[in-house]
């Protein structure tokens, strides 16, 4: 079912790779993903999340041997064909730096990514990491489009560490999916998913993308503590996720798997990071109680915040 | 086969959670299991971690059916009735408060919590996690005889993060392996294997107790971190390890999964740590340029260390 997928999705990665233009070709892989599900799965409802009286529905992708994910119906643009004309729009007006209707964005965003992790879901889900991956080559080639005179990287040097051997075990090492994000840390090096420079201020902004950030959450705040003590005012950290749900398939409801003491005790305590980015944002992070320890906003302001950190002072 | 040594372990640690002395309970639950591993299981070389010139042999535990992990046979005492011995000896000199001799305590705290990992490799290979609780009950149990004094516990208070559901819901989901340590973090604590605090002069000692440490050794120094934020200058921590090994079965040869690069980095970035403890210190955190970052030490070290620590000034 995935192997056209997977083609156009490895076809995409290597422009992207490349410093080629690829975000059309993203949305295409997602457009193909759309094709695929409407075809070949029922999206269909599957249970509310439920919290002190608020209550929001959730679908899935039923292939009939396997379940999805849970996605955000309101969000998520079903029809190939309008999520086509929306996304060309989007990366129409991206290119021409014109300024994009936020709502279309995040609509965009959400149903490019969620479409590709909805396929995986059912047809290849052992490839739990290929989503991911996926999220990165998105939001790094609307980066390429929107930021054509910074530098994108994926890792930041730290000098003077002072150990021999720099490179570590493990980062050779294969050690499946408990080892994620083994290779986050390298000895010589910070290295996150994507990290945008302006070569003229030096300043740098560090963008996690993860979907679904669980107890990985504690990284992008050691980066940041780390950033801070090697590079003094220099980097800032934009964590940008998707999806922090999870089926509950006992009681067909849909939990929102959210650890804001946590969230608020590592900015409080372990680094200050720039603000949590969300095209869904959880419940519980949207309250005001947690949003004045850490802004929590739509993913559309992500860019914005990007630039004024990175503009000249 | 487990199910005998299973339940003995469950009446040592149910000792060990009402406070009650539970040592010499943990070592007869490691001679049911040598004694399983000597009626049931072939314990045979397996092959070498080598590293520029230098080579040392391992073994496994070998059930016809299963391979266990690999473990070091100059510290791993076989013979059922020697290790019930040599056990006895440094339960009864730990309880006295003698000195008890360096090495054999290394051996037996080596074969103790080695003997409960392969027996599980072999007939219990789902029950992951069970190995490091084992860890746990057995040093906290040494701990509780050595420190009569002090308060033993696993958690500690954070106060006025300002979150205002300081209890986190992954901390009450069942995330599997690979959420091991999500309840570490819970947002209004600080939550680790061990700490040791002494009441008068409210000094602690934090001792993560991992068997093999792989990408989570961001934790310990993540802690840390809070701690001096939180607590500055009463909090120190001891990273207490075992075993960072990995069978290759292609080439027979054994790995020592270390990063050491990765520990430099958070030493002199993220946190300091008092130090690393090891039976079996891997070969690459024993070389001096290593250990001039961060000390490395024999597990004998341990409770030396944690004594200065804690003791009025």
């Amino acid at each position: 079912m995935l192997t056209d997928i997977a083609k156009s999705f490895q076809a995409a990665k290597r422009r992207y790779d490349r410093g080629q233009y690829a975000l059309a070709h993203c949305f295409e892989v997602s457009f193909e993903c759309l094709e695929a599900l409407q075809t070949n799965a029922n999206l269909r409802t599957f249970g509310n999340f439920t919290l002190a009286g608020y209550s929001l529905p959730y679908s899935v992708a039923d292939s009939g041997e396997r379940l999805s994910r849970p996605f955000h119906p309101e969000l998520f643009i079903a029809d190939p064909e309008v999520f086509k004309a929306a996304s060309e729009e989007v990366a129409d007006q991206l290119g021409n730096c014109n300024d994009v209707d936020p709502n279309l964005l995040d609509q965009v965003i959400y149903t490019a990514i969620s479409a590709f992790s909805l396929s995986y879901d059912l047809w290849k889900p052992r490839s739990r990491k290929t989503p991911s991956t996926f999220f990165e080559v998105v939001i790094g080639s609307a980066s390429h489009i929107i930021f054509p005179h910074y530098a994108l990287t994926k890792h930041i040097p730290i000098k003077d560490v002072g150990a021999a051997e720099p490179v570590d075990a493990l980062a050779k090492t294969e050690v499946g999916d408990a080892g994620d994000d083994a290779t986050e840390f390298s000895g010589d090096s910070v290295s996150t998913d994507l990290v945008i420079t302006n070569p003229q201020t030096e300043k740098g902004a560090v963008v996690p993308l993860k979907i679904t950030t669980r107890e990985r959450i504690v990284q992008p705040f050691a980066h940041q503590r780390i950033l801070d003590s090697a590079y003094p005012g220099q980097y800032a950290s934009f964590v940008s996720c998707i999806s922090e749900v999870q089926r509950d398939d006992a009681t067909t409801a849909v939990k929102q798997i959210c650890v804001p003491g946590t969230v608020a005790l590592f900015q409080k305590h372990l680094a200050h990071i720039k603000g949590l980015y969300y095209c869904d944002i959880p419940r519980r992070y949207a309250r005001y109680d947690f949003t004045r320890i850490i802004p929590v906003k739509p993913f559309h302001a992500l860019f914005t915040d990007i630039a004024d950190h990175l503009k000249a002072d």
